[in-house]
């Protein structure tokens, strides 16, 4: 399966190790198209050589291209939020994850597009979700 | 006017006192349909006497009401990132206030649809930027 992944670059990189291993994750048996996402070089200036409007086009064109958007939206991001939001309108499955220390945002739990919300509390206990889940999309 | 402005609540509530006095400033000449945005009282948890999709579908139909939509991206936000795709989705005129502090999001930046995008330093800025341009939208 094709896998867009999404994560936060500008809204803070705190969370990329987990982002690196679900990634490392998922490419064994899948191909994530979003694999910068969990690059720990790259900074929460984000992608510089390329325009925010190249970036764009580049990440919409890969995300009607996959055939399952994976959110981690335990770290805040606009960028995750707008994505969450087009998937929805291009009705892509999407599959969250989200780390139990905070209250995922009203507007996304609240959204009835997003059925398959997930908590976890460890990177073992994420994997485990993936793995289990992620199937169902085939 | 009424005006729909969009500020983080679960994200953070770290610019509160922002969102506070640029309601306030609003509210002189213009109807802000979510004002608790810019409540001190309320929490990281948000509105815990809604359920989640309540709230969702209160902020949505405020949105559909509203003639433009104002969203102070400072902070990073699922909600906010959500409700500035949402904006675009149904063709809601949408203005952008973002502390130079931050880069904002690349999705957000590089989203033709979002072309009144206003970097300020202090609050009489943003204030000031507010005052010359929302009058355009009337």
């Amino acid at each position: 399966m094709k896998i867009y992944f999404s994560g936060s670059i500008r809204g803070g990189r705190e969370n990329v190790e987990i982002y690196r291993e679900l990634i490392e994750y998922l490419n064994q048996n899948n191909e994530v198209l979003t694999k910068h996402i969990g690059d720990k070089d790259l900074s929460v200036d984000g992608q510089t050589e390329l325009s925010d409007a190249e970036i764009r086009k580049r990440d919409i064109d890969w995300m009607k291209e996959a055939d399952l958007v994976i959110a981690e939206t335990s770290n805040p991001s606009l960028g995750v939020g707008y994505e969450l939001a087009y998937a929805e309108k291009i009705n892509k499955p999407v599959l969250i994850l989200h780390n139990k220390r905070t209250k995922l945002s009203a507007m996304i739990n609240g959204t009835e597009y997003f059925k398959d919300i997930n908590y976890y509390s460890s990177i073992e206990e994420a994997r485990h979700i993936l793995g289990e889940k992620v199937q169902n999309y085939l």
